[in-house]
């Protein structure tokens, strides 16, 4: 059992809460690598993927979890605004709630939408991305994938490199990485670091070619492109030459160290193809155990014992 | 089994099916309250949900519905034109029954398209709301939920409230309770009202205050601010002047009457928020009804025994 | 077992392998007519509908295949542009084998895209219709269509009438019939065939008049209305006199010749109304036999025995 009934932001979880969802995590993957990826255990429990902002990957990872622990999902797509018909959100969920679903994994681009969800319904909630705020499975996920390849966490330095100021990805694993006894480095351009980078628990360092020799762990954030306001920096190519992880550098780093990427990749841009094909950049690690990960977490989330 | 091998208008059931699907209703909300929330059924039955004009809450609930029992549904949701790449209804009915499909849940902008669906294939049809004509299965669950708040139908006075000439939800519903012995009242200002008020059965009062004394129910229904014609009023404030329903009216109904919505809700226009966050209000339940009453039509449509 | 690890196009598949399809159809067939449709044989395999280009009927088709087999299905749509927010194809194909996904079904603007995706990925892959090339599945399910009406492929002339240039259904049905012993003729206007006709290997005629009373089977493809270049004849009046099947033309055929059509039909322009609604017109019989076709290739493709 989780000591909570939520994951939306890091700290609803205990670092044994952490450990339990990767364990449980471990033995889900097991079952993905079998020919028949089915366990009977949420079979009768409804789970809704509430995605209010465009997400495929992230929802299709939560959608083939709940597929493979038996669970009835049902999506609720919809535009970037949080209402149904003009309904507030809270309305929304007491009307879930009616409906006696189980959990509801939300994406939202709002941040704290998860939390106002959680306070007006009996379900247990994921966050599955809100706004600029955090993206806790995809935290888990990255954690697994590090033990997984690295054999601990304790004691490692990852360095998190790109936009950190509108990073829900860093928001979660900054936190994370602290939990479980690794030291979190953030690196990029001033202009893309938070106002006050001391919240966040990091060193700040702006020149990746300075961090590099220290990293266990190179993960690179999306610069996302689609971003109607423009990107606050001069090219991409200046930014690919000061940011972005390619082979050179990738040969500066310690020979253990691994690059991680949340996906979907600028090839080119914050990762050249060479580093993204390499043996070294787990990227479809991440993937695959995303999906365990999910699996993990609403299993523990609605009381499942230990798998 | 019921007598007509369609939901499609209030006219297919007889008093009977309308008793058959309440009871039947009532032993799948037990089901819903279940951790395992999950009946064999309709195993290996194929159910699709048309949904041909935007709907989130009515597809879902069908949906949960279908998956409760264990039916394989497909979704087929489209622009608010009839037809597939200019095909017309009757050949796109004529194709889901090529298909072996047993059961169509149709949303349709066009009041007779239920209709010319079930004359066009095999499978059962379920009317879940056409144009401004009915909604049958929302005035069974509001049924089912004024029995269950105030123990009987029979000789209750139901008014309805708002926009009566445009609206399926009264369109059902007034038909529904007469069928049940009980007496509707449609209440609304002269310009909401349709050109004929006596062919629809229903006393038609055009103040509300003379109309809730008498009152067991105040049935609100939706002011449709997405319409884009506009709204045959002079204002928001000044409808919900008139014909919302607020605390100071809610005291001057009998203490036992409650207050139905059929959602979404727009709060501070024909609901005040404290009425609609009140334990008078029963939204919430007319909510949960709508699974439970889904199941027993898909489940009496498709031939099952008493559950 | 099929010879091949994908069906993309119909050279991927031997005679044999054709014929294995149909015989696994039949029996499948005969599952879609029970009450109960449904058989364990996938459970636990993901089956993954990526449709990058709109799509109703042929998404629905694999939809309920995938169901009646037991397999876990999720839906992946979205624009025609090839991408996941700018990711190359080839990156999502390996996002999705990451999620351990057994077979891909792809939808896709652009003629190759799943022969890309097959080559980035472990997972079978079946295409369900690429840009103006081929579609594999339905060239199977007129086959099937053809052998139960007529009671053999071998021998049989077969007229595929109408936009042969810009045509995926005869892009595939040409190979399909000559791989089965029968002869495949084009007809349309000089306009709307392939620059050079010799490489599709079959005979092209210009007058649908000259060519019917040889024909056991008249094939007419729909005219793609909605395509934005406009269409490369005078006008679908003209059209419908020179290339559409009407009950005159029909009388001219064969006692036992059939007309096809894969459908949606622009009823009155590439088919009257009274052939499409006569019994000589098998239309809905290969919507029928989609489903179960779709069910082999999905089966076969998936390892399984024979049904």
């Amino acid at each position: 059992m989780l000591s909570s009934n939520h994951i939306i932001e890091m700290s609803d979880l205990t670092p044994d809460d952490i450990g339990l969802v990767l364990d449980t995590a471990e033995s889900f993957k097991e079952v993905n690598e079998r020919r028949i990826k089915k366990l009977p255990t949420l079979r009768g429990r409804t789970i809704i993927n509430l995605f209010l902002e465009p997400s495929t990957r992230t929802r299709m990872s939560f959608e083939i979890a709940a597929k493979r622990l038996s669970a009835d999902g049902v999506n609720m797509t919809g535009s970037a605004s949080a209402t149904v018909k003009g309904e507030s959100l809270r309305d929304t969920a007491k009307t879930l709630s009616a409906m006696a679903c189980d959990l509801i994994v939300i994406r939202h681009k709002y941040a704290g939408a998860p939390r106002v969800l959680a306070e007006s319904m009996d379900a247990h909630v994921v966050n599955g991305g809100d706004g600029m705020h955090e993206h806790p499975t995809q935290a888990l996920l990255d954690l697994f994938t590090i033990r997984e390849r690295l054999g601990t966490l304790s004691g490692l330095t990852v360095g998190i490199v790109g936009d950190i100021a509108h990073s829900r990805v860093a928001g979660s694993l900054v936190p994370a990485l602290r939990m479980v006894g690794a030291t979190p480095v953030v690196i990029g351009p001033p202009t893309l670091m938070p106002a006050r980078p001391d919240v966040l628990g990091a060193e700040v360092v702006t020149s990746l070619d300075e961090a590099l020799p220290d990293l266990d762990v190179a993960y690179m954030l999306r610069i996302q492109m689609e971003r109607a306001e423009g990107m606050p920096f001069p090219s991409l190519r200046e930014y690919a030459q000061l940011f972005g992880i390619n082979r050179r550098r990738m040969e500066r780093m310690k020979p253990s160290a691994i690059v991680m990427h949340p996906g979907p990749m600028n090839r080119g841009v914050e990762i050249s193809s060479d580093v993204a094909d390499s043996d070294r950049a787990v990227v479809l690690d991440q993937v695959n155990a995303g999906v365990a990960v999910r699996m993990a977490a609403m299993y523990l989330l609605l009381g499942g014992e230990a798998a």
